[in-house]
């Protein structure tokens, strides 16, 4: 029982699609494939958002081959949509109108290292835990870690970030040129490896979040960073979510460079008890990471103890044992896991919303009320750092007045997100799941010009059609 | 005598600049300007690029009023060419095509600062030296330091960077959010406060250096970051250009957070001696400046000094007194007048190119010898840490065969930083003086991508038209 159904738009004509499966299993033989199970696979899985499969799913190997690909379902009008993992969390992979789903598994080659320049170049298949296994060796890494083990062709799609952004970004910031395929089977390069530029218009951040709605990524030169001489991590147990907040934000303007700071609420820390066998104090809690040297991890960290004590956190422990870090730092990956742990048999439902970080303990307070008066079970995760936290739902879909009170209540939380200048997504993005909040966010104005650039860009509407906005 | 005749387009029927004139006049009284002198100076003044005044210069002190404006010139098909301080160097300021000229010197305030969200609200006209004097006491400041006290509208504009990027970033990292008129008159705005959002197309980064092409910025929203605790700084001599650019690769790839590092090369300092009486030894030359605690800031001072012995640099003298600090970071940001100082009556002639890192000592070194091969005077100061580098160039322009060297020699220099993968200009922007790289920078793909996005958000073709491209 699946309770969002995604829209069934109008699918494309039949015949189209039958004269491109023809055309690409000539082409490409068995790196097509039509089966039921892989098509549904290349739907959306994850959350509680439909499966909507493609009408077939092709592995292509080159650029070259994208090309021709795109050129062949544009002449038909058949929609393509491009697959990572599938680890996206609005059904950005679905297909809503039928069509092909291009699946980069086989695109997965790290294709250069530049150590000097810190950057690499790579195919979007690639996963970010198999590229720093690559690159240890240089020194270097990169940083932008969203939880799943994600494709990075899709980490840039979504402008994912994750728990390391406060100090290293988003993908917005770490991408540094794509090489990407356009709705006429054109391709074009954004930008040089050159660190900055001030030459033409910014094509790197107009394909960055796009959802693959303007073009497909087949290349991606990516900033590395360079990996610390020392890490240093803990716990601060804190006695109001507002307190954390508060100590967060006096943090990050005395300049100390967190490299990761996380609120769990409660519940979460007792879900992550329960999941990783820890002893944590079940009260709101921030995770904490510097990088640096050693005598910079150690400065930062009593700093932070300072500030936590001034509003009454702590004790903070903190420790530089590569084993205890990474322990504490399962936990905190594991939280979704955990929280599913804790009402099984119940649907997940991921969601994120991002604030300015001065209404961020009002925003999580009082989302907490409401799902108290709700009574949903959402455990809150915070990348405290940017103002930007997740609910991890679990709900029981064969209580239909709890799904309708979950419905109302995600209402409410873009609402108050809204009401406080803040996004309707931090990072998890629009693709089906949040099209409903996109004019309200952005106005008339902001969305008129989005739509121009889509219609420009892609004027058959065949670039992942039925995302972000219904063009 | 100008060498770099701006091309004059076909200018706009001077029947429809009369009308739009004469209802501007009605409307804004003597906030319309029209005598020669005023419309030269909203003209391009800088460089060899030839001056070409707009025919009428306006002074709006609200976005809605912007957009009237906007609304008609677009009824008129009149070109509207946004201006700040006229500090561009490219070209930008120029009307080849005639039009309004919209100078934001009363749009001027600071409407918000949210310190505990590190960010601000200011109108375009508002400029950076003063921002930070308004900032100042609320232990914030805006990190953006182009050398020209530029006005922050214009910045965005262009994209603009300078020395403090390597560590801050440029505009494209620090414009959290743009009110932006359209060519119709409508008003988008292109972000909420939130520090990061995946809803959406990046509106921001696309307007962030698009030059006024597709839109006037009427409000910025801008990031801040904290007034560092400790600030050290000093210079290192260095034996060659090679050995510096080592030294400043090694320092960013050892994480070392460097705020600034600015490479002289001999022919600067002899310069900087000159106008700004120093006695620095007349060698290639780095300038660094370091942010942090006191503790922190002594650490990376102590391991810059130990990575410039390892390449034969030094000794690196670095002071933390306000006043030597000053004074040696003047001379930098007096580098261009030095450098006129030397060539007195001749015309300067800034650019900028910047490639890979790993690519700079090379690309500076090829660029010195050319200089030498081809009678050029032409110091060198460069944003190593970027890769980056500037030429201020003393031409003579009464010297015909000069001139043509000077052409020559320019082409050269794009062609070389384009061959190594890098751009034509890493902060100056496109403007009229680098329009004919283009093309090669961005290929086909890219380019034919751009003028889409343009022809979408610009239909009439009446933003700052005959800039980055003639459309």
């Amino acid at each position: 029982m699946v309770m969002v159904e995604a829209r069934e738009d109008v699918r494309c004509d039949r015949k189209a699609v039958e004269a491109v499966i023809a055309a690409l299993a000539a082409r490409v033989g068995n790196r097509l494939v039509t089966s039921q199970a892989v098509r549904e696979q290349h739907g959306h899985t994850l959350t509680w958002i439909g499966n909507q499969p493609p009408d077939a799913v092709v592995f292509p190997q080159t650029t070259a081959e994208v090309q021709e690909i795109v050129r062949l379902c544009a002449a038909e009008r058949v929609p393509v949509i491009a697959f990572g993992t599938g680890t996206s969390l609005e059904g950005q992979v679905n297909a809503p109108r039928g069509g092909i789903s291009l699946d980069f598994r086989d695109m997965n080659r790290l294709i250069a290292v530049h150590a000097e320049d810190l950057d690499c170049v790579v195919e979007p298949g690639m996963t970010r835990k198999r590229l720093n296994e690559l690159l240890h060796d240089q020194g270097v890494f990169f940083p932008i870690d969203p939880g799943a083990d994600a494709s990075l062709g899709g980490m840039a799609a979504t402008r994912a970030s994750g728990t390391n952004a406060v100090r290293y970004g988003t993908m917005k910031d770490n991408v540094l040129a794509l090489k990407v395929v356009l709705a006429d089977g054109e391709v074009m390069t954004t930008a040089r490896r050159a660190k900055k530029s001030a030459s033409g218009y910014d094509l790197t951040r107009l394909i960055v979040g796009s959802e693959g709605t303007l073009g497909i990524i087949t290349e991606l030169t990516l900033r590395l960073a360079g990996i610390p001489e020392a890490i240093s991590s803990g716990v601060c147990p804190f006695p109001s979510v507002e307190a954390a907040c508060n100590a967060t934000i006096l943090t990050i303007q005395s300049g100390i460079p967190v490299a990761r700071i996380e609120l769990l609420d409660a519940l979460q820390v007792r879900a992550c008890n329960l999941h990783s066998k820890l002893e944590l104090p079940e009260t709101p809690m921030l995770f904490v990471e510097f990088h640096g040297t050693e005598a910079g991890v150690a400065e930062q960290s009593q700093r932070f103890g300072d500030i936590a004590a001034e509003f009454g956190g702590g004790p903070f422990d903190w420790a530089t044992r590569a084993e205890d870090r990474s322990r504490l730092w399962q936990a905190r990956h594991d939280a979704y896991w955990a929280a599913r742990g804790m009402r099984p048999g119940c649907y997940p439902l991921a969601t994120d919303v991002c604030v300015p970080i001065s209404r961020l303990a009002e925003c999580v307070t009082e989302t907490q009320r409401d799902i108290a008066a709700s009574r949903l079970f959402a455990p809150i995760v915070g990348h405290v750092g940017d103002g930007n936290f997740h609910l991890s739902m679990m709900v029981n879909l064969e209580d239909e007045a709890e799904v309708a009170r979950t419905h109302a209540f995600l209402e409410r939380l873009v609402e108050r997100a809204l009401a406080m200048d803040g996004t309707c997504t931090g990072e998890h993005g629009i693709g089906q799941g949040k099209m409903q909040y996109l004019l309200s966010e952005h106005g008339e104005g902001a969305l008129a010009a989005m739509c121009a650039v889509k219609r420009a860009l892609d004027p058959l509407g065949i670039m992942n059609p039925g995302k972000i906005f219904n063009l």
